[in-house]
């Protein structure tokens, strides 16, 4: 292990093998985390080839459960996103791919600190479950086209290792590792083709385009050299996404969505998605896959499938249907405008820290989730707003939340005189082939 | 800790009191090793300021006890090595600047791997205490004007635990990080000056003379800062000092040399360490202090010390005042020159484990030494050989070691047509105020 800190520090690519002995002694305990810190630190500075990269990722997916999805006829397409606030997209998303007859059979995780779990969001409509065994889950894509559930299993142990590691030492942000870390991960999840949703902006862990393409890239790399059609997109996260924030208000705004009522911007960003998801299974053209894409909202047959998997998952469906019959919050605070001007901004950690604060996330892994609790954006970034207006609508079941949560909220909004100028919505499409730009979708 | 690994590793300077901190927690063990190596990797990468250097030297230096050497009358001048291959210095220096007022009071190391320790060449002397209570070490330099002993009690044990940590980390060779290490145990062993023996070549740490002088440069400014008058030699470490490795072999010789009858290098070295020893201590110009020096040798005062010194720690001086009474190996044997030819390098390092494996040295800490094996060299670098003349003698208690050490000195050695250039002996003299180079003393 000592050559294989110093061949790295002096930045000497280390061999598939020497990788794969790091991860597999790693695991096993024969490698200390006082050497392994190390090495990392010599990676944050030193980085690492495609060639390491690959193999890392391989190594990290093997050292735990492979999973076999064999079991689901036709092309699997997972999608991943980088995390962000508001962020329902899989809720929509994975609907419109299995309308339209792509497979998806995804793992999710939960939230922590500012941005939401999508298994937390389900986990807001009664009954559903999100831990099934892998037999059913299968049954389940095979009878409905799509299933999430939470991450179950052995899935990447020397992932979870590592970043537990990098957590305490100052090197999780290494875009090689972050690399690895998320695709060791999608590779041991088994899907055919994986569509990668990298956020950019002050909510987003990547804050500039720049970075969010290198890490694309790297990703896109990792997963084509690893067999997998892999695409991403490079999308805007300095601002929430849609307007609702919180578990049960992003179910409500996904069906929303998914009935053609959804904001603009969460709509947009959806059917580029979906129609990516679509074209990695080979449904056709790019412009061919928005269209389907399109064609599953407006037919209501992406919203079916949502309703189907929800009673695969043993959901109450009702909920779905008529989204009014969610559980409310037992408080709802208005919180108004100090002054009249434009929102010029409004600061997406800050926003997903203020739903957290609500009760609509967990400080510790173990915290309980108050699934009705959230943020209802009314003013979103350009609009004018009259002194005393509300902006937005807080909910909880905790009055005494109100206050912190409301002063946050308030810190993270910026009013100004003049109107902001419009950001993108998606800035770029990243392939094995090469970066497009997108064109402006945003007006 | 994290903010201080993250500082570090964006290149951020860490302030005096979080320096402190680090070393002081560390020490506690409230800093776990894992994040300590992540940040020495990002300290290996990132360097760091003069400010942090002397914090840290500092903040390791008081980890433990603070040598008090206020006992002892006049100007206390210490000395260090970076450690080489038959590099007797201590024992001819230190003699000549107490012969001329100077008080050394001294703590030497234990020999590791391929390098010796003073402490075990002294230990070569029978009866001679190399542990000797504090008390009885001031005692001694107030009366002969020269103690040297093993490091005793807890000197500096940041350092200690540090190095244990760099050693299985890859970041032992960070320059500003070997400053730290060496010259926190200078500051806590408590002189009022320094003279540092910086080596560079086969045989040293810093394998180019540049890299010696960036080290030099580090460790003078720590001392200078930290209120010590510190100087540094740059001196050649690309071949053995002198002809003499092991170690009664190394006192026989240090004694011929007190005697005015060493070999010219050695002689040149030790000349010069003491004048500038004796410049530290503000005995007149440098070329004042290098004719007290050859005095001291001359009239035979500096042997006088050395005898004096040994006599009060206890030590059988009838083997100094005639050295032919050193216990003698069981076993000389010659190595002959393979071919005719040039002596056109004898690589240090080979050398000094030849040296250690015919007994002179230890594997491990625990290891016993045989004081008597070692190597003389019969013919050096430059010299012209015949096939099958005697090059050197080794000499061991146990015959089975003859030939593994043979082989590794044969390979230490390359013969060839060409007669080799002349190196340098000393390189360069760093001072506060910058280096000077040093004239060819070698011819």
């Amino acid at each position: 292990m000592y050559d294989l800190i110093m061949k790295k520090r002096n930045g000497t690519p280390l061999s598939e093998e020497e990788i794969r002995y790091l991860i597999q002694e790693y695991v096993k305990g024969n490698i200390p985390d006082y050497q392994m810190s190390a090495f990392l630190m010599a990676v944050y500075f030193k980085g690492m080839t495609e060639e390491e990269t690959l193999a890392m990722t391989w190594a990290a997916a093997r050292s735990g459960d492979m999973v076999d999805l064999s079991g689901i006829k036709g092309i699997k397409v997972d999608k991943h996103s980088t995390g962000g606030v508001g962020d329902k997209t899989t809720l929509i998303v994975a609907p419109i791919a299995a309308a339209c007859g792509v497979k998806v059979a995804k793992m999710s995780g939960r939230g922590l600190g500012h941005t939401g779990g999508t298994v937390d969001k389900l986990e807001a409509i009664p009954g559903l479950q999100t831990s099934l065994d892998r037999e059913k889950f299968v049954d389940i894509v095979n009878q409905t086209g799509i299933s999430v559930i939470g991450q179950s299993g052995n899935l990447a142990p020397a992932d979870k290792k590592l970043y537990a590691l990098r957590d305490v030492t100052a090197t999780v942000d290494s875009i090689p590792l972050i690399a690895v870390s998320i695709m060791s991960k999608k590779l041991a999840a088994g899907s055919d083709a994986i569509l990668l949703d990298v956020k950019t902006g002050s909510g987003a862990f990547m804050k500039t385009v720049e970075d969010a393409i290198v890490l694309a890239r790297e990703m896109v790399s990792i997963g084509e050299n690893a067999g997998k059609r892999t695409m991403a997109l490079i999308t805007n996260m300095d601002r929430p996404l849609g307007c609702h924030i919180g578990n049960s208000l992003e179910v409500i705004e996904a069906v929303d969505t998914l009935r053609g009522r959804g904001p603009e911007d969460l709509t947009e960003i959806c059917l580029e998605l979906a129609a990516n998801m679509l074209f990695l299974a080979g449904k056709g053209s790019p412009g061919e896959c928005r269209v389907l894409a399109e064609k599953a909202i407006a037919d209501g047959s992406a919203l079916d499938r949502l309703i189907a998997m929800v009673e695969a998952q043993g959901g109450d469906a009702s909920v779905i249907r008529d989204t009014d019959r969610f559980a409310k919050a037992s408080f709802e605070h208005p919180v108004l405008a100090e002054r009249s001007g434009y929102i010029g901004a409004i600061d997406t950690e800050s926003c997903g820290i203020a739903s957290s604060m609500l009760g609509a996330g967990r400080e510790t892994r173990e915290s309980p989730i108050d699934h009705s609790a959230g943020i209802i954006l009314r003013s979103r970034v350009g609009d004018y707003v009259e002194k005393g207006q509300v902006i937005a609508l807080m909910y909880t079941s905790d009055k005494r939340l109100l206050e912190g949560a409301e002063r946050r909220y308030r810190e993270a909004v910026t009013i100004c005189r003049q109107k902001p100028e419009k950001q993108p919505l998606i800035y770029a499409r990243v392939t094995d082939a090469g970066v497009e730009k997108y064109c402006q979708n945003d007006d």
